[in-house]
């Protein structure tokens, strides 16, 4: 039974986790750590933790579940400090976006019978934006919760009673865990979550270049425009470790579209532009 | 007064109108044609027309205010047909998504004190699907409708009065009536409505052959993927005059966005990223 979890990080993810671990009835006690105070503060005043704790590796020594909830680089850092100070009685998990690199330090690091157990986990959940103030008891509802877990780690069976107990929770936060192999993992949100998010950004860039200034503009675009543009809000920080931890995947699915955006273009006028609306419907149908 | 209006197509745009005129509480008739009987058929069923004509070209002589809504060839092939038969104290209005060739027709069959007016028109509101079934009252609410008149055309006084009468109405429909130059519009639109499209159509062709058949895709995919491949659904038929209409202004967009995705790729690894996403956050602050 997990009683007492620690979040590292209490940005939009690890504030709404806190969140949807009490809406899905965690009575444990629940400690957060951030860099800033003042995430820290909003996560504790909308009761998404208990309590700060000053010193983030002192905090984890008395939790059974320790939450690692900050960007890609701090993640790794963390794992490094804290495969020192745990033992085979911890479990720690993330939430990060990429996970070939923190799978392979979760091999190198953790996951023997003796050390803490790493389980590499990434909801597909989060908005635009982040910070403790957008944290959202219903960010996971009706989600998918990824795991990079590996078949051949040999843990504790005190650890694999703690990852059954977090599956079920994540379970319990309304999300569907999938388990996935890690090069897969990033391949796959190459595609389909961090394709989106570059093209969107520079689209949006690209128009603030072209017709920033139009007065006309914010009054002719509608849906399609802001739907396509919406993520052109979210900010350089959430993406920067993602871009180089993924780089290849996503190089490659951006040289993709460039050149279905030249076959595009050059077909405007030739049928083939309306092979290319049909393989979209189907796309969308399925 | 405008008491008859003529809507020719009740696809989506054509139906809507009608339903928005009632909405607004238009009292007078409104007939309808379409090419197939059943678009035509559930617009009267909808009440957004009175009754079906049979001959197109004989209901016109009677109605004050005739709307084309058809795609824009159809409307081109339509206002040849119309200047024919129809003089001064007709109104032809239209809904086409690009405006030169219209302008430009409008100016050498239409506008004169002897001739019917033709004032050009462009709703910014839409679906991704059409069809009659689709019509909604509320499709013009909190819209702009531009025009694209040209200030130099003579007109009787009668067809100035009709022009007055349906901004008027476009208005009741809860639209701003914004003018525009045709080349201005063609060339704004391509940035703001027909990039979004092509970019929409690319990306969701692009997935359907790379993860179409991963089934882990529809589950991991969330909100992001779903904005940004929604307009994928949208019918060639609905597109295919759009390209061959407005295909130099569409193709500068495709070109500054391929020329964009390159930079932004070859960049992942460099703080040009993050001079990208605070372009793009200033895109979407302003």
């Amino acid at each position: 039974m997990i009683e007492r979890i620690s979040i590292l990080g209490t940005g939009l993810l690890g504030t709404s986790v806190g969140l949807a671990l009490r809406a899905a009835g965690f009575r444990g006690s629940i400690e957060g750590w951030n860099r800033g105070a003042e995430g820290a503060r909003l996560a504790l005043e909308a009761h998404a933790i208990d309590a700060i704790a000053a010193d983030p590796l002192q905090m984890v020594r008395e939790s059974q579940v320790v939450l690692l909830a900050v960007p890609i680089y701090a993640t790794l850092d963390f794992m490094e400090k804290l495969s020192g100070v745990l033992g085979s009685e911890h479990l720690v998990t993330d939430v990060g976006s990429t996970k070939a690199q923190i799978t392979a330090a979760a091999g190198r690091l953790f996951n023997t019978p003796e050390r803490a157990a790493f389980l590499p986990g990434h909801p597909m959940a989060g908005k635009e934006r982040g910070g403790a103030a957008l944290g959202d008891a219903n960010l996971f509802r009706d989600r998918v919760w990824l795991f990079t877990d590996d078949a051949s780690w040999q843990r504790s069976a005190q650890a694999a009673e703690l990852i059954k107990g977090w599956r079920e929770w994540v379970a319990a936060m309304g999300s569907k865990c999938i388990d996935i192999d890690p090069a897969r993992h990033d391949e796959l949100v190459a595609w389909v979550s961090h394709l989106p998010q570059f093209v969107s950004t520079a689209m949006s860039a690209l128009l603030q270049d072209e017709v920033g200034d139009a007065p006309e503009l914010k009054d002719v675009g509608g849906r399609a425009l802001r739907e396509m543009t919406r993520l052109g809000s979210s900010p350089y920080s959430m993406w920067r470790d993602i871009a180089l931890t993924n780089t290849e995947a996503v190089e490659a699915t951006l040289f993709a579209l460039e050149q279905r955006l030249a076959y595009l273009r050059e077909n405007l006028r030739t049928p083939e532009l309306r092979d290319e609306f049909e393989r979209a419907n189907k796309f969308r149908r399925e």
